[in-house]
């Protein structure tokens, strides 16, 4: 049964959409400029993007759209889910769009610049002290932009909301109490067994030249479309950082970069990339261009990264699957089996930088970054003593002495770029990602370990994206978005459970 | 000295830059869709691309652009060369776009990519009566819009302003009646001495294996560093159909294809691009993103490409120069001389298709399209009778039997979409090129041949780029342009001048 809907709905689908392409075209300038622009445009760029910025700040706030989500909103009643997501979307973004005065966004996109510029010096000398005044600013702006959006919220929430929908600090504080000394256990316990055991890395899996990069190239993209990521509505090249952009869900860019020194970066990277991909490309084609089409978070984001990356590309099974293709594209892994493949991506170490971080070491590096932010933005830390408070947080989490600000504080470009209230997100992704892959594997598709080790992805990329992708933002956060898939809100015991399990039998 | 420009040419100026940064964006997004997207993308692309016109659209018509160009106006007696210039453009651009209603705009626009579809299929079975419809209603809205524009000018004149700036069906039929009947005269004599001569083109020159595209691509990138094309501010691409484009001045992109049985296409279509890249490279920096920098006209931007094309490519010491680099780069060619080279390079044919054309066939193909378009435009012609209009044509200008409209009226997409009145810039182009040319070699640069042989471009380079490319639109038209840099107006003898000694001299 299909109903038309009601002509305000089909008014202010038609600004929804006319915004959703000026954003892919905004996406398009920024992957362009990591892979493809010439180093001499980097100024051009720059302005071309505060151009687009602009216009569609000027869409996002026009009188236009507020009677067009007024209009729709009277008629919401006879709207169906989506559509009604739809208005309740649209309705949200214009709030959070027309409370921040344009002059402040120019202040933050300019202060911006600016900031990540001195960033990178500063980090370059390990000079903290010659990048205070700047996250200084940035944090002030953001507070201010915080304010300014949600003036009754709590600023550090509004912060976290707007990469983590619906999440508060409160809610953090609880998961993260949940998990942070248990985790502990297991991380020493890892540890001690990997000091006693007499494993070690495969020689052949310790890179060098026969990995070459133009192999593993082909290799990861080989990976990438077994996995299910469309080619004909995407690509995958090289740049320094990897990311996942494009231009909208039709045209979903991967890059991801290969060296010998480090040969797992380049296919985990492309796994991990793929997930995000596959989540871009699964969006829901009905919805297309409207708010509840968009991916719900970047935890949830992160959680299908993290799906690809950890819950199938850490798994034995997965080796076992593509162990045929290793040896044909490195013909120099021959003697090697699955099972060694599988321990050398499954390596713990307790490290400074969180980019290199393993799965267990992982959230310890994303806790310290909550429990700093929260008292930065609440002023109970000054920036002033942000490296020392650094220092004490690794110890009293990893227990490891941080030897300069370049390897502690300076190490992210996040808080230097302004987004407060992100890192949360790659630890609530990891959680889900487990939750969800425990969910599948006792109530939906029992034989999943089965289908992994005969290399049929299909299955498992169909169900994230009946029940994650093609969702979108219809749920209006993680929480929910977990009742309404697992029956029940985010739990990270399944996470504990998962890593306990799995580095536990890897050691036996 | 430097003068404070008032505050209403800063103003216009700020406004002008804006459109400047969205056109540039523009440039990337089509740069992209033929580089670089991939083919799912198709709609998408092209609903973002129409979502930008729209943006461009309405700021290029904008209350605020009208008020900024009417207080600028008031002070333009105040202003130097170059900012008046601006002014006059602005205004010009202005007035241009607000007389077009968007809706015709938008009409033309999606008519526009029904007839390139319809085309398409139509030269794939030579069905021009398939197409016929569709041209008789491109036709009519493309006259529709050019009356909107200019209502008291002459139809066809303001199409071809748009492309020629200021040139005029009456100028344009002066120039090339004053060459028609000459150049048949050195094109049957050339032909003759072909016949007669037992000249043939050097076996190692006429493709195959040994032209590996790789090396073709090295040697093109190689060459066209070599002519002054800066990597800093550009990129080289492949693509089916060559162009040059990309994001505006820093930005400049050029894409070429190579092939084993056409070994000369790829490199000689390279230096064409640079020759158009070289332009946008050289736009003056002091009024980056002013009207006033913009490429005058469509003329004077082939007449750079076909400049670097014909006057140095087509040129024997230009051969003598890179010589080195051919054996280098394709080893199989070691027995080959710079003469070979030039000789290879100066095939006269008589045919059917424009883009294959030589030079001294090429303007026929243009006055052809040139008398059609009139007559189409005025009414004396019916689309219906274009295929026998257009073969007679071929029989008149160039003595040869078109076999079917495929490789007749069906061969270009300059119709289809359009694009009327453009067809004449290629030959005032080459026209423009040769007299730039003998002016540089008898007033500026006796030893300009010396300085090809011995692989000195930088001067020609920078001639070109202070008297063509600085000055941009300064003088409003390419008569004013080339008055101003060789003391006369667009003057054909040059070209015809040029042909009839290189070719006797070729097979003397």
């Amino acid at each position: 049964m299909s109903v038309v809907p009601p002509a305000p709905f089909a008014d202010l689908c038609s600004l929804c959409k006319d915004l959703s392409d000026l954003s892919a075209i905004s996406g398009l300038l920024g992957w362009d400029e990591q892979v493809m622009m010439p180093s001499g445009a980097t100024s051009a760029r720059a302005r071309q993007k505060a151009a687009m910025a602009a216009v569609i700040h000027e869409k996002a706030t026009s009188k236009q759209l507020a009677s067009a989500i007024a209009a729709a909103k009277q008629i919401s009643s006879q709207l169906g889910p989506f559509e009604s997501a739809t208005v309740r979307d649209a309705d949200r973004n214009y709030e959070m769009a027309v409370g921040v005065p344009s002059e402040l966004e120019r202040k933050i996109a300019s202060k911006e610049v600016e900031s990540v510029h001195a960033w990178v010096a500063a980090r370059e000398k390990s000079d903290y002290q010659a990048f205070e005044s700047h996250i200084r600013e940035m944090l002030a702006l953001v507070k201010e932009k915080a304010v300014s959006m949600k003036p009754s919220a709590k600023t550090y929430d509004t912060m976290i909301d707007v990469f983590e929908r619906g999440m508060t600090a409160e809610r953090l504080t609880e998961i993260f109490d949940s998990v942070a000394e248990p985790l502990k256990i297991v991380l020493d316990k890892v540890l001690d067994m990997k000091e006693k055991s007499t494993k070690k890395v495969h020689p052949a899996l310790l890179g060098g030249d026969d990995w070459d990069v133009h192999k593993q190239a082909q290799l990861s993209k080989d990976i990438c479309q077994v996995l299910g990521f469309d080619m004909d509505k995407g690509r995958i090249d090289v740049s320094v950082h990897p990311f996942t952009g494009g231009a909208g869900q039709d045209d979903v860019r991967i890059t991801t970069r290969y060296s010998k020194e480090l040969p797992f970066e380049g296919i985990m990277g492309t796994i991990h990339e793929t997930g995000h991909a596959m989540y871009e490309q699964g969006r829901n084609d009905k919805y297309a261009g409207l708010p509840v089409s968009d991916a719900l978070s970047m935890g949830v984001h992160e959680s299908q990264s993290l799906f690809w990356e950890r819950m199938i590309g850490q798994n034995v099974n997965f080796w076992h699957a593509v162990l045929p293709k290793i040896h044909e594209k490195l013909p120099h892994t021959k003697q090697v089996s699955a099972e060694d493949l599988f321990f050398a991506v499954n390596q713990v170490n307790r490290g400074f930088i969180r980019v290199d971080a393993d799965e267990l070491t992982y959230p310890f590096h994303v806790i310290l970054r909550f429990e700093l932010e929260k008292q930065l933005v609440d002023g109970t830390l000054d920036v002033k003593d942000l490296p020392s408070a650094w220092n004490e947080g690794m110890r009293k989490h990893l227990g490891v002495e941080v030897p300069n600000d370049k390897m502690g504080c300076l190490q992210d470009i996040h808080w230097p770029s302004g987004a407060f209230g992100y890192f949360p997100s790659y630890t609530l992704g990891a959680m889900t990602a487990a939750q969800l892959f425990q969910h599948l594997k006792t109530e939906v598709m029992p034989d999943v370990e089965d289908k992994l080790r005969n290399g049929e992805f299909e299955g498992v990329r169909e169900w994230l994206r009946s029940e994650i992708h093609e969702v979108g933002s219809l749920y209006p956060s993680l929480d929910d978005l977990l009742q309404k898939v697992t029956g029940e809100p985010l739990n990270a015991q399944y996470f504990l459970q998962y890593l306990e399990d799995k580095y536990t039998r890897m050691y036996a």
